[in-house]
C-alpha cells in the first residue's frame, strides 16, 4: 500500500477543471482516463447494506462515503471499506479534530460543496469541490483492494473501478496530493467485535459480495459462515437454526446418500417412511430415552385456528415411532432380522448457538432401525454400519476418523452401548462426533413388547440397533479442508470437478472459445464433471476467485499462448500447484482427481495422527489438551471420574493463554484400536485402576 | 357347502367317548384322526381382536365361539366366522328361541358342561359334553373356509385345522348329526354396516389375517384398506391421517423418484432442501395463496415446555419459503432460468376423511420451483413437466391419464394457470387429480420482489412455475389395477417381479429345492427381480394367496412333475392365465413382464376411454355422470356456471338409484386434446356461448 500512496504523492501537477453531476458525466470521464469501469443500475439505495443487495455480481468491495463536519466547521469526505469501523469517536481521534467532535454535515452543504445527492456521494464528487473546502480522507485498507465500488453521482447505480483507477482520477482532478490516508486498523479489536455481532445480524448474512470477509485466524465463526454462504452451499433463513441447503451442498448429500443407500441395501436393509409426528404417549414410552430429548422436542398444538385435542411432537428421532409397528410385524424368528431405514428430516430445538450443518434445529439424516434374534448378530451389525460410516468420511469426504465406543455418560439415551466415529476440526482442535451406531439391547423391545418365538416356541425379546448419519457430514468436510480462499472440495463429491476458464484476448475471443469447447468435450468424455465458464462479463481473475471460493478441485486455463503450444494450464485447488498439460494428456485428469482425493485424506490424516497425544497423568493431559490436541489416556471408566475431568479441565484452563482453550473436555470415545492396558496401569485423573484407554477432547 | 353339510349328515354312527381338557390332549386327538394342525402359542387373549394380533401367520380365519343360554335354560355353543354379525337379537331369531331371548351363559356352566376356560372355549370342548346338554351351532359361512383357527382348550394358544377336519372331529365325537348349521347371510345388510363402522376402528385396521375380508363390491373402502395393509404396503398409525409406508410401497416411490429425478436433472433442475418451517409473516405474503392453505396449516407453538415467541408453521408447500431466497439469488438475466426441486414431506391437516396415499395429513412429494425471464419460456416448461408426470403414470404405473388445464375455480391458489393430469378410479368412476404443473405468472415475483435486469438494464419481474407429484401416485395405481385377490403391481415398479414357489413332496424336498435354486439363478441372470419362497412351514396354496395378495406379476411354480418335463408353470397375476415354460425359455420372462405392463395399461386405457362420454345438454350429462362416467361437454368457462353445475348435479342426483352416485360434479380439467368448439355451440348447462370443452366428473 505504501507503494500506492507514494504513487499518489508523485502526481502533484495536473490541475484540470471538471464538473460531475450525473452518471453519464462520471462514465465519460472514466472512459477518457482509460479507467475500466462496470456500472449496475439498481433501485434507489440509502445505505451500504441496501447497496450490498445489488452488487453481488462485482468482485470489488463497496466503499462507504461519509460527509462530515467538525466543531471548527471543517468538512470531511471519508471513503472507507464498508466493514471498516468508523465511529465518530474513532474519526475524531484519527482526524485529530480539535475538541474531538465530528458529526454529519447538513445535506444542503452536500449539494452546495459537492453537488451530490444524499446516499450518492463518493470521491467522484470531489471533482466539484474546486475550492478544496472538503478534506478527502481515504481508509488505508482501500489500497489493499483490487476493485472498489462507488456511486456515480447517483444512488440508483453503482460503478466498479480498479483501486488504481481511483488514484488516476484523484490525480486528474488534482486531489491526490492533499488526500489524507488513515489506518483504522488500530481499532482492529473493536472492528472484530463489530464483525462478530454483525455476523449474527440478518443483513450481514445476506452479504453476497465475492470473497471472504476475514481469515480463519481473524474470526473462525465468520470465516466458516462466509465459506458456506459465498460458495453457494448455504443460504441463511429467517428462522434461527434453520438453513437452506443449496444445490452446491445438496448434491454432496446426494452422493453420500447414493453410496450409503446402496451399501445398506446389500446388507438387506429396506427403506421405509414413518410419520414425522408422534403422540405424547408413544414418545414417553421409554423414559431414559425421552429424557434425552424432551427439552428439544417441537410440539404442534393447533392446525389453522383449531387447537389439537392433544399436542403432537415432531420426531427428534424415530425409535418411539417405529417400535410399536415392530411389535406387530415380528411374531416368529422367521420375521428376523428386521432391517429398515429412512432418509428424512428431524427436529431438535437445541438452545446452544446453532451452526449450519453442525448444529441445526431441523436437519436431514438417515436412521436405520433393526431387530435381531441375538445380541451377537446385533453386535456384528453395529460394527458393519460403523465401518460404512467411516468409509463415507474417509473414502468420499477425505476426512479421517477414529472408531470407538462411547462412555456411559456419552452413550445414546436408553441404549445399551453406543459406537461412534470421531474426528477433529484442525483449526481449533475440537472433536466432533461424525456418526453413531447404537446397540439398543433389549431396553426398547421390553418397553414396546417386541418379542418373537424361537424354534422351541419360547418367547424372547428382540435385540435392537439404531444408527444415523446426518448432513453434519458436509460441515465437517468444509471445516477440515477449506482455507482462506474458501471451500476445498474432495473430487469424489465435488458437484463440479474441473472448471475451464478461457483467457480471452481482443479479437481472439471466438478462437479461444472454440478451443475451450473442444477441451470441454474432451474432458467430459473422460467422465470428469466439468464446466466451461465462458462468461464474457467477468475477467479471468474474477473467475479464479469465484471457483476457488466454490472449491472446485481443478481449474483448467486456456489462452492464446496455450493454444499455440497445444496445452492447458491446470491448477489444483488443494495445493495451488499448477502444471501445463498437453491436449493429448487430458485423459489423465481422472487420475489427477484421484491423486488429489488421496492427498487430501493423507494431509488430514497426518494432522489428526500428529495431534492425538498420549498422557498418563493430569499435568501432561492438560498441557496437551490446551495445545488443541486430543489426548489418549488410561481410564477407569467411572462416570464420577469423567464428571470430574469435565469440571477440572474447564476450571484449570481458565487462566491459560490463547483462544478456544476454555470449556470442559469429555471422552470422545474409547478407540477400538488401542494398546492393551498394562498390569497396574492407573487412571490418569483419579489414580484408580485403568480399565481402558479413552480419547479426550473439547468438542462441538 | 351343501356338499359338506351332507357329509356331516352321512356320518351318523360312531359314538366314541373322549375328554379334552388341555392342548396336549387336543393335539393328540387331532393327530390320531390324521387331521393336520398347526399351533401357535401366545399371551393369554380374551377377545377375538386380541387373538388376531397373533394369528397373522395363519391362512385360516379365527372363529368366535359364544356360550349362550336362552330363557328356557337351553345352552348353545355358537362357532362363527369372527366377522359374522351375531347379535343376541339375530341369534334369538335364528335359533327360534322362545321369547326370543338369549344371553351369555354363566361361567361356572362353561366349566361344568364343557370343562372349558373363559376365552378358551371352542368346538373341541364338545368332546366333554357327553350328555349333549349344549346345542352346537355352526355359522354356514365357516363351511366356505379352507382353514379355521380354534383355541385348543386354552386361550394362550391357537390351532389351525382344515375346515374338513372339524367335520372329522365332530363325527369322531358323535356330534355331527345334531350340529345346527345357520346361514347368517340374511343379515348381510346389517353386516355391511357393521363392517363399515369396523373399518374405521383402529382395531380392525390392525387386523393382519391373510386374505381380504371383503370384495370391492361389498365394501370398497374396506377392500382398499385390506389390500394396502395385508399386502404390506401400509401400516396404520395412531395419529389420524398419518400412515407408515412399508418397504413394499416405499420401493415403488423410489422407482418413481429415480425416473423423474433423472429426467428433471436433464432439464437443468437442481435439487435443494429448504426448511420445513415457515414464519407467519412469510406464509402470509401472498394472500390468495395462503387463503388456500390457512385452515390446513399445522402450527408449532412450543419446544419442550417453552412456548415459542411466535408460532411457526409447517410447510403445506414451499412457495413462501423459497421465494424470499429467489429474490436474493436473482439479479440479472444471467441468473435465469433458476430451477430447483426438493423431495420432502409436507403437512396439510385436512378435515376430510383421510385415505392412505390419496388424502393424508403428512405426505411425501417433490416440489419443483422455477423462475424464468419470459412467460413463453415458463409456459414451455409447464408442459414439459406435465408430460414427465404423464409418463410416470403411463409408463411406470400403467395408469392412463388425461392432460388438461384447470378451471379458474379449480386452479392453484395464487397461481396464473394450472395444468394437471387426471384419471379415473374404475370401480366408482370418480376422477382423481394425479399431478399438477402450475404457471404462477408474476403474482409471486411481485409479492416477493423477485426481479432481474435484462440486457437493456431494465428491471423486470420473473415468471415462475411450481409443480408437484406426491405419494398419491401409489394409491391411484392400487385402485386402478387391484382386484378381489389383492394387489396387482405393474412389473416395472413391482419390488418383486417374479416369485418361485416350489411344490414339495415327501422325500423329494431337497430335489425340488435344488432345482428351484437353479431356476432362481437362471431367472436372476435375466435381470428380473425374482424371489424364491422356500419356506417349508407354509403350503403352496398359502403361498399362492400370499403372493397374489402382494401383487407379484409372475408366479413360477415347480414340482416333481415339472422337473420331469424340464419345465415350470408360469401364472400371470393380472390375468390369472398360466402356461408351462421350458427351462430353456426362461430368458423370455423379461419380455413377458413387458407384455404384462403393456396389457395392464391397455386394459386401463380401454376402460377410461370407454367412460369419457360426450354430452351437449344437461339431461344427457346427468345420465352419463350418474352411470359412473366422466362427461365431456362444451362449456362457457364461467365460474358461476361451474358453481351451478356443482349444486345441480348434487341436488338432482339424490333420487337416483345405485351407490357412489351422489355428491357434486366439478370440472376435472379442460383437455388439451379436444375437438374445436363449433360456430354457435352452446354451454351444456347454461346455454351461453361455449368457449372450450370441459371434462366433468365426481372426484376424490
Amino acid at each position: 500500500m505504501i507503494h500506492i500512496s507514494r504513487a499518489i504523492n508523485r502526481r502533484l501537477f495536473s490541475m484540470e477543471r471538471l464538473r460531475l453531476t450525473n452518471q453519464q458525466e462520471v462514465e465519460a470521464t472514466l472512459a477518457s482516463l482509460n479507467i475500466p469501469f462496470k456500472t449496475i443500475q439498481h433501485p434507489e439505495v440509502k445505505t451500504v447494506k441496501e447497496c450490498l443487495e445489488h452488487t453481488g455480481v462485482f468482485a470489488g468491495k463497496v466503499l462507504k462515503n461519509l460527509f462530515l463536519k467538525d466543531k471548527k466547521g471543517k468538512f470531511y469526505l471519508i471513503s472507507a471499506v464498508h466493514t471498516t469501523e468508523t465511529s465518530f469517536k474513532t474519526l475524531a481521534k484519527k482526524l485529530g479534530s480539535t475538541g474531538g467532535v465530528v458529526r454529519e454535515a447538513p445535506e444542503e452543504k452536500l449539494t452546495e460543496l459537492l453537488a451530490a445527492v444524499p446516499g450518492g456521494v463518493s470521491p467522484f464528487a470531489l471533482a466539484n469541490d474546486h475550492e478544496k473546502q472538503v478534506k478527502f480522507v481515504l481508509d488505508k485498507e482501500v489500497l489493499n483492494l483490487q476493485h472498489i465500488l462507488l456511486h456515480p453521482m447517483t444512488n440508483t447505480a453503482t460503478t466498479e473501478i480498479p483501486t488504481e483507477g481511483l488514484n488516476t482520477f484523484l490525480h486528474h482532478i488534482g486531489r491526490d496530493e492533499d488526500t489524507l490516508i488513515i489506518d483504522f486498523s488500530a481499532v482492529e479489536e473493536e472492528k472484530k467485535e463489530e464483525a462478530k455481532k454483525a455476523a449474527a445480524t440478518e443483513e450481514e448474512k445476506k452479504d453476497t459480495t465475492l470473497g471472504l470477509s476475514c481469515t480463519q485466524e481473524e474470526n473462525y465463526a465468520q470465516w466458516y459462515s462466509d465459506v458456506i454462504t459465498k460458495s453457494g452451499m448455504i443460504e441463511y433463513y429467517d428462522i434461527s437454526g434453520c438453513y437452506i441447503l443449496r444445490p452446491w451442498s445438496y448434491e454432496i448429500w446426494e452422493r453420500i446418500q447414493n453410496k450409503f443407500d446402496k451399501e445398506i441395501k446389500e446388507l438387506g436393509v429396506k427403506n421405509t417412511y414413518f410419520p414425522m409426528f408422534v403422540s405424547e404417549a408413544a414418545l414417553n414410552t421409554e423414559k431414559e430415552h425421552v429424557k434425552g430429548f424432551a427439552p428439544e422436542v417441537a410440539w404442534v398444538t393447533k392446525n389453522g385456528e383449531t387447537p389439537l385435542s392433544e399436542p403432537i411432537a415432531i420426531r427428534p428421532t424415530s425409535e418411539t415411532i417405529m417400535y410399536p409397528a415392530f411389535a406387530k410385524w415380528i411374531r416368529s424368528h422367521r420375521d428376523l432380522p428386521l432391517k429398515v431405514n429412512q432418509w428424512c428430516n428431524v427436529v431438535r430445538w437445541e438452545f446452544k448457538h446453532p451452526t449450519p450443518f453442525l448444529r441445526t434445529r431441523e436437519f436431514l439424516w438417515q436412521e436405520g432401525h433393526t431387530a435381531h434374534a441375538t445380541l451377537e448378530e446385533a453386535a456384528v451389525e453395529v460394527r458393519q454400519i460403523l465401518d460404512l460410516y467411516a468409509s463415507v468420511y474417509e473414502d468420499l469426504l477425505a476426512v479421517p476418523v477414529v472408531k470407538g465406543q462411547k462412555s456411559e455418560i456419552e452413550k445414546f439415551a436408553g441404549g445399551y452401548y453406543t459406537t461412534s466415529i470421531e474426528t477433529m476440526i484442525p483449526f481449533n482442535g475440537r472433536g466432533i462426533q461424525a456418526a453413531t451406531s447404537h446397540c439398543l439391547g433389549q431396553n426398547f423391545s421390553k418397553m414396546f413388547n417386541i418379542w418373537f418365538e424361537d424354534d422351541s416356541k419360547e418367547k424372547k425379546f428382540v435385540w435392537q440397533n439404531s444408527w444415523g448419519l446426518t448432513t453434519r457430514t458436509i460441515g465437517v468436510m468444509v471445516m477440515v479442508h477449506s482455507d482462506n480462499k474458501g471451500l476445498v472440495l474432495p473430487p469424489r463429491v465435488a458437484p463440479t470437478q474441473a472448471v475451464i476458464v478461457p483467457i480471452f484476448e481482443k479479437n481472439k475471443v471466438e478462437e479461444v472459445l472454440n478451443k475451450s469447447r473442444e477441451i470441454y468435450d474432451e474432458i467430459k468424455r473422460t467422465g470428469v464433471r466439468v464446466e466451461l465458464d465462458d462468461r464474457q462479463n467477468y475477467n479471468p481473475g474474477w473467475k479464479y476467485n469465484h471457483w476457488e471460493l466454490k472449491g472446485v478441485p481443478i481449474r483448467v486455463e486456456i489462452g492464446m499462448k496455450d493454444i499455440a503450444k497445444s496445452q492447458v494450464r491446470i491448477v489444483r485447488r488443494d495445493t495451488g500447484k499448477s502444471e501445463f498439460v498437453s491436449w493429448a494428456e487430458l485423459h489423465t485428469l481422472p487420475a489427477l482427481l484421484e491423486q488429489i482425493q488421496a492427498d487430501m485424506l493423507a494431509k488430514a490424516k497426518q494432522n489428526l495422527d500428529s495431534r492425538v497425544i498420549k498422557a498418563s497423568n493430569w499435568a501432561d493431559f492438560l498441557v496437551a489438551l490446551n495445545a488443541k490436541n486430543f489426548v489418549l489416556t488410561p481410564w477407569c471408566q467411572r462416570n464420577e471420574c469423567e464428571e470430574t475431568v469435565k469440571h477440572r479441565s474447564a476450571e484449570e484452563s481458565k487462566q491459560t493463554e490463547g483462544d478456544h482453550l476454555t470449556g470442559s473436555a469429555k471422552t470422545l470415545c474409547q478407540p477400538f484400536e488401542q494398546d492393551p492396558i498394562q498390569e497396574g496401569e492407573a487412571c490418569f485423573q483419579c489414580g484408580e485402576p485403568a480399565k481402558h484407554r479413552a480419547l479426550w477432547g473439547r468438542s462441538y
